[in-house]
């Protein structure tokens, strides 16, 4: 891959304009090409064994502009596997499912997600970034948390609410997991319909139902 | 590293003496060098990133001892990370359990394993190996299944052992991933017996609550 040079701009600013700090045109084609040389790597070397230095030079850019676009590994991942739906419009939703229905809401929501491929895979990839990394997890924790568990259980309005969105994010990604990734026989080749049923009575105590206490 | 020789077994056989096809003392060490080099390469590269080849070289050994002595790279790897407790053990001592404390058993079972350093460490590493390859995943799948899910389904005698099985397996790997590896504030900070308390509960009704048609 060739070191390519920042194009010029098109036209050079007259004396005594001082130009918006916007991006540039040759900005926006480096951080396409970031991006592309990033999902390539991510795809062929996984989260650990993929650099910032590598990706620059995959994408024939300085690796000082990655860090301007993307701070760290992890945002690059972040901006690579854009989590495949609208976490903030699920969260606005929730506000209006029926206390007991939240269960059925989630594990709907959830299988809905998973079920599909070109949704599942950026999730697993998500999901083992983490593992190998702490920003990655900090990510995910967070995202699953804002825009999953947390607004279930605020809707609930019962006690020790991140304990319970805790146990609700754990329930979800081991069934995400076990069925769709380990994909034991029994998971994988049940009903949807069924495991809806399953994963919803589960979330709905993990949202209304008693908690031991601490 | 250089290429060792197999080192010359000390005694000839006397003429007309057919040795026992046992390991020879040379083949035991290179066994040894080949599982040294694993771990290390393991834990540097990560499963994806290690390769059998790579691993022969380390060990001065050729690749075809690999093969001959652990056939796959799924094979390598679970003899380098052994599963830290003996399973076989603790599916006989479930048969000793009572049916409607499987649960409260399998939950502090649980976090028993996972609380230890030296044995989590494996476990996430296991799980990790098995979202990067569908030969690492089996052995996973087989592992919690014969050892740890269907024995406490089993010993409950209940409809849909398989399913439940999966269910259990789920939930255990999504409560070890949620608390000790994404490291969910909540679950981290929460007390061990709360947490024993909630997981038992809910592992009780996957072993003999009742579970949706199909």
């Amino acid at each position: 891959v060739v070191e390519m040079p920042e194009p010029t701009p098109a036209t050079p600013d007259p004396p005594g304009v001082r130009r918006r700090s916007g991006p540039r045109p040759g900005n926006t084609r480096s951080r396409r090409q970031i991006l592309e040389a990033a999902k390539l790597a991510f795809a062929a070397n996984g989260y650990a064994g993929t650099s910032m230095r590598g990706v620059a030079r995959e994408a024939g850019v300085d690796p000082s502009l990655i860090v301007h676009f993307f701070q760290t590994k992890a945002g690059l991942f972040s901006a690579v596997v854009e989590w495949p739906y609208d976490g903030t419009r699920v969260a606005a939703d929730i506000e209006h499912v029926e206390i007991d229905a939240l269960g059925a809401y989630s594990a709907t929501t959830f299988f809905g997600n998973w079920e599909a491929d070109e949704q599942r895979d950026p999730m697993i990839s998500m999901i083992q970034a983490a593992l190998a990394d702490p920003a990655a997890a900090a990510l995910l924790r967070e995202y699953i948390t804002v825009n999953f568990a947390l607004p279930l259980v605020t809707r609930a309005g019962t006690d020790q609410p991140l304990l319970r969105a805790g146990l609700i994010a754990a329930q979800l990604m081991g069934m995400g997991l076990a069925r769709y990734a380990l994909a034991f026989d029994a998971l994988r080749n049940a009903p949807t319909e069924q495991l809806i049923a399953v994963l919803g009575e589960s979330i709905q105590r993990s949202c209304t139902g008693p908690i031991p206490p601490a």
